[in-house]
C-alpha cells in the first residue's frame, strides 16, 4: 500500500544535495548550480532548491533544452532524456499569491562553445504536428545541426547539411524558459508557455530587460532554462540555437500588485505578452493587456490608447511551435504621457 | 522551514474519512461518496480515495460544477468555492503508463430535482473572454437560471428571466468531466479538457457508451464530475443544465494498448476526440484519429478511409468555451469492414 | 484600343441561345436547362439566363462539380474544365439591394445513376492545402472514386480502391452551391462560400427547407450548382458524392428585409449560417445571428436567448475544406415563444 | 428590359476624362491624376485608365482611404462614400496570366499636411467585428483623430481626445492598397488583401522596395491607393495615419514566371507574404513561400532552409483587421548562398 506514495514523495522530497548547492553570500548573491541531477521538467509546486529574498541576485546556470545530451555528429534524439530541463524552483521569501515577481535580467552568457538545432517530425510551424496533424504519404526526417559559437565575434555559424554552404549570424542570448508555479494547482510541462510564463521563447527575455510574472503560490517558485544563443521569429522549425546558459538575475517582489499575464519592461519600452492559440487570440490578449497597462499607469483613455497603438505599437510573434503561441505587443514610452503612479 | 511543506502535505494527504468511504463488496462493486470535503479541483497525481481492479464497477456520485452551492434565487456566484469539483482519484490496480483505461458508462442518474445554468462575463463562446478578450464599453451581466427537473417526464424546464416564457426540453444525462492524471507530470485544472480527457463536456459520455483514456501514471488516477442533465452543442453561454449526478461505471484496462487522445465506442459507432484550439485543429486531430483507427483496426487504407469519412462521418463540436475546444468525429460501424483484430 | 474591351464584352453579352432556353408557362413555372455551354464559374454580375417573378417556380438542373467530365475509370482530373459550374444567373424581377431572396427547395433529384468522389493534393481538411500549407517529404496522391446510385433503395455505394470492401449508405440530395451576386461589386469563385451564400456545402439546402439570401444587386442574380447525393460533416477529403441534379425551387422576395448572412428555416427549425475562418469565427457568426433572430422575431432578451441556446441549440460544421468554412447553428421552434411578427 | 444593362455599362464604360488624364512623355513616364471621379472600389476587370509598357514609370496619386472626405472636427463617417478608393486600373502591355508584375517603389510622398485615424465599431483587432462578433451590453463609440504632418521633421502628431496629451512620431509613407485583378474571374473589394495583393497594409510597400504580383488577366490591371503616413503593427484599431499619396513607380514584367502569393525584395532582403485567416495560416503560407523561394533560387535544401529560417528569419504581422490578415516573412540575403539563377 505504500507504493502509491512513491510518486508523492518523489515530487515532494528536497534532495539534500540540491539544498547544499545553493549558497548565499553577504552581498545578497545566491549561487546555485543547475545539473542533470537537480533539474525539473515541470513548472509546478516542488521543493525549492534555494531561497531568495527580494533584492537578492541569483547567479546560476541552465542546461540546454536537450539536457546537454547532443554534442557531436552521430548523437541522436534518443539520447535526450527530457525537453527543457529547468533550474529551480527558487522560493522567493515573502512572495504571496496576488503579488508580482520581478526578474531583472542582469546578464546572460552562453555557457559553452557550441549550440544545437534540431528538427523532429511532429514539431514545427509548417509541418504536421501533434496539434495540427495532417495525413502525409511521408513525413520529413529527423535532423541535428551544430552551431559553433565564436565568443569574440559574438556569432554562431550555420553549416548546411545538404550542401557546403555555411554562414555566421549574431548571437543574442536569452532564456526560452522562465516562469513560476502556475495558478489553480496546475503543473505544466516545461515545453508549455502560459499565464505563468514558461516556455515563451521570447528574445525579449535578455540582458537589460525586466520580466514581471504573476505570483500564484507562496514563494512564487521560480524556474528558468532553455537558453538560446539566437532565434528567428516564430522559432519555425522548432528549435533555436540551443545552448547552456549562465544567468545573473535580480529578484524583487511587487506586493499586492496583480497581473494576469507576463509583462516586460526596460527604460524605453513597455511589453505585454499574449500566450495562446490561435495566434489571433495571442494578439488579442497582448494588445488588450497593453491598452489596459497604458490606461492604468499612463492615464490615456482606452480609446485613445487603442488609437495610439494602431499608429506606433509593435507585435512580435516569438514562437508558433509550442503548445501555446506567444505574441509580444510593445509601445515605446516616449510615445506615452508621464507615468501617473 | 516547515511552511513550504504545507502545500505539499495538503496535496498529498489522504483524508481518513475519504478512505473509509470507499467500500468494495464481493460482487466487485466499489462504492464511494463524493462530498465537498473530498472533491479535487485538479486532474493530477493525488492520493487515491479508493482502489479498483479491472472488471470492478464503481458506484459513486459527483457534486454539480458549483459544488452544489447555487440552490435558489438570491444565491450568487461568490458562494461558489471552485469550479468542477471532481470525485476521485480512483487508483486502478495494474494500470500502467502505456495502457488504456476503459470506462463503460453503465448508468447515470441526475442526483436531485433541479439544475442550474449561469452566465458569467469573461466565459462563453460569443462574449469577451479570458482567451479571446475584446475592449467593450460595457460587458454583459452575471446571471443564474434554475431548471426544475421532472424525473417522470425526463425533462428540464427553462424559465426566462426577462419575460414569462418557459419551456421544457428532454434530459440527456452525461458527465462533463471525466479523465485521468495527465502525462509528463502535469496537473490540469478541472475546467480544462485535453489528452487526458477532463472537462470534455461531451454528451457522448452517457449511458451505454464506453470511453477509452490513455493511462499516464501508475494506477491511472481516474476522476469524474460536472454532471449535465442536458446541453446544447458548443455549450455556448458557458454552462449546461448543471446537476449533481449518480454514476455507475465499469472499469477495465487494456494492457500495452496506447492511445494518444480519448476515444469512445458503442455497439454501433466509433468516436474520436480532438481537443484543442482553434476548432480547426480539434477537427484535424479528431479526423486523423478516426482515419488512423479505421485503418489500424478495420483495414481500410488511409486514403480509402479519408474518402469514406468525407461521405459518412459526423463531427460534433461539444464545447467552445473551455480553455480547449472539443470535437468528436464519428463513423458508424455498419459502414466499415469487419474488425481485423 | 479595342482589344481591352473583349473581356468586358465576354462578361456582359447575353448569349441568345441561353435566353431562348428559358421558358415560362402560364402556371408561373420557369424552365431552364443548364449545360456546359451556359454555366458560369463565378457568383457575380453577369447577363441573366432567365427572369423570374416573386412566386414563380424554377425548374432547372445543374451539372456536377466537375462539369460531368469524370464518368469512368481512367478519366483524370485534367479533363475537368472548371470546378462547380453554376446554372444561372436568374434575374428576380423586383428584387433590390436591401431585400431578402427566399428560395424554397420544393424538390431535388439526382440527375443520373452515378456520383463521383475525388481527392486532390492541396485540398482537404487534414492534408497540406493552399491555405494551410505544410512542408512534406511526399504528398498524398490523386484519386477518383465512383459511386453507383440505386434510386429504388435510395443509396450510393462506396467501393474501396485498396481492398475489395464495398458499402452502401443513404442518399440525401442537396445543393452544395446556391447563392446570389455578392455585395460591394465583388465577384467570387464558385468554390467560395460567404455572405452571399455560394459553396456552402450545406445538407440543410435540401427538399422542404427554405433558404434566405441577402439581395445585393438589382435582380439578386441567383445561381445554383454542385449537387451532392450525400456528404459527411466537414466534407473532409474535399468532395461529397458529386452528382448532376434536377431542382424545383420556388422563388420569393421579402421587400425591405435585410439580413447579413444566409439563413434557413422549415416548419420546425430556425437555422443561421456563419461562414468564415477559423471555424471558431464561423461559430461566433452563426450563434450571434441565431440569438439576434430569436431576440428580434421571438422576443426573448439576448441573455435569455444566449442561455437557452446553451441548453438546446445545435451546431453543424458542414464543410472545412473550401476557402471559407461553414457552420450552421439551429434551434427548434418548439423551444421558442410565439413569433411576434 | 434595358435596366439590367445599367450595372454592366457602369462597370465597363471608360470615362473620357480619365483617359485624357493619362499622358506618356518621351522618357517613358506615364502621368495620371487620380480623382474622386475616376477611382474604383474593387480590384477586378475594369476599363483601364492608362496603358504602361514594361520599363515605364508611373507618376500618379491616390486619395486617402476615406476619399479625402474627412478634413476637420465635425466631419463624420457618414460623409465617406466608400473605403479605399483605388487609382487605376493601369493596363500593362504584354503582361499575360502566368507572368509576374514587378513594381519598384521609386518614391512616395504624403500628398497633404494632415492624416486621419478613425475607430468604427465592428472593425478592429480587439473589438467585436463583422467576422469575430461578440454579444456586448454596449459597443465602443465612433471616433476620428486628425494628425498634423510636419514635412520638415518628417513626423505626424497624435492628439488625445480624452486628455490634452499630444505626441509626435516618425512618418514612414507606404501604400496600404496595391494589387492587380484577381484570378478566376473574381473581383474583390478594396478592403480585401489576398493572392492578388490588395489591402495588404504592409509598411514594406515603401520607397526602395520592389513588389512582385501574379498576373491573372491580360494587362495585369494594376491598382493602388490607401496611402499611410505611419502605422503600428497589426493596424489594431483599424486605421493607420491615413493620407493622400503621390507615388512614383517603375513597372516591369517577368515573362512566364509564376508566383502564387505577392513577394517583396530589396538589395538586402527577401520577403514573402501570407494573406489569410487565422494568423496561423498566414504564417504558414509566408514561411513555406520563403522556404520554397530560398530553395528554388538559392539552392539550399528545404530542410536546411527551414532550419536556417528558424534561426534568422523575421515575421511581421502587418494587419489583423481586414477580411484577411497579412504576415510577411523575411530573410536577409547575407545569410543565403549566392543566387543560382
Amino acid at each position: 500500500m505504500k507504493l502509491r506514495w512513491i510518486i508523492c514523495l518523489a515530487l515532494c522530497a528536497t534532495p539534500a544535495v540540491a539544498q547544499e548547492a545553493a549558497k548565499q553570500d553577504d552581498a545578497g548573491i545566491v549561487r546555485f548550480k543547475g545539473t542533470s541531477e537537480n533539474v525539473k521538467f515541470v513548472f509546478g509546486v516542488a521543493p525549492p532548491v534555494a531561497h531568495l529574498k527580494a533584492g537578492n541576485i541569483l547567479e546560476s546556470n541552465s542546461l540546454d533544452c536537450f539536457g546537454n545530451a547532443l554534442q557531436k555528429p552521430g548523437d541522436t534524439m534518443a539520447m535526450v532524456k527530457g525537453d527543457n530541463p529547468l533550474t529551480g524552483p527558487f522560493f522567493i521569501d515573502g512572495a504571496e499569491p496576488g503579488d508580482t515577481l520581478v526578474v531583472k535580467i542582469l546578464d546572460l552568457q552562453v555557457d559553452g562553445n557550441q549550440g544545437v538545432g534540431t528538427f523532429s517530425p511532429g514539431f514545427g510551424a509548417v509541418n504536421s504536428t501533434h496539434y495540427t496533424p495532417v495525413l502525409e504519404a511521408k513525413p520529413l526526417e529527423d535532423r541535428i545541426w551544430y552551431y559553433p559559437i565564436d565568443h569574440e565575434k559574438n556569432t554562431a555559424t550555420f553549416q548546411a547539411q545538404d550542401s557546403k554552404f555555411k554562414v555566421s549570424f549574431p548571437v543574442h542570448p536569452f532564456l526560452g524558459c522562465i516562469g513560476v508555479a502556475p495558478a489553480n494547482g496546475e503543473a505544466r510541462s516545461s515545453i508549455v508557455p502560459a499565464e505563468f510564463g514558461g516556455n515563451m521563447d521570447a528574445p525579449e527575455v535578455s540582458k537589460g530587460n525586466t520580466l514581471y510574472l504573476p505570483v500564484n503560490v507562496a514563494g512564487a517558485l521560480f524556474y528558468f532554462g532553455d537558453g538560446h544563443a539566437a532565434m528567428g521569429d516564430g522559432e519555425v522549425a522548432g528549435s533555436a540555437v540551443e545552448v547552456p546558459m549562465r544567468a545573473r538575475l535580480r529578484i524583487d517582489v511587487l506586493k499586492k500588485k496583480k497581473i494576469d499575464w507576463p509583462r516586460l519592461e526596460n527604460e524605453t519600452t513597455l511589453m505585454t505578452t499574449g500566450i495562446y492559440r490561435p495566434v489571433d487570440d495571442a494578439v488579442r490578449i497582448a494588445v488588450t493587456e497593453l491598452i489596459h497597462w497604458v490606461h492604468a499607469d499612463y492615464g490615456l483613455s482606452e480609446l485613445d490608447a487603442y488609437e495610439l497603438c494602431s499608429k506606433v505599437c509593435k507585435l512580435h510573434l516569438t514562437e508558433m511551435v509550442d503548445p501555446n503561441y506567444v505574441v509580444i505587443a510593445s509601445i515605446e514610452k516616449k510615445y506615452l504621457p508621464a507615468k501617473i503612479k
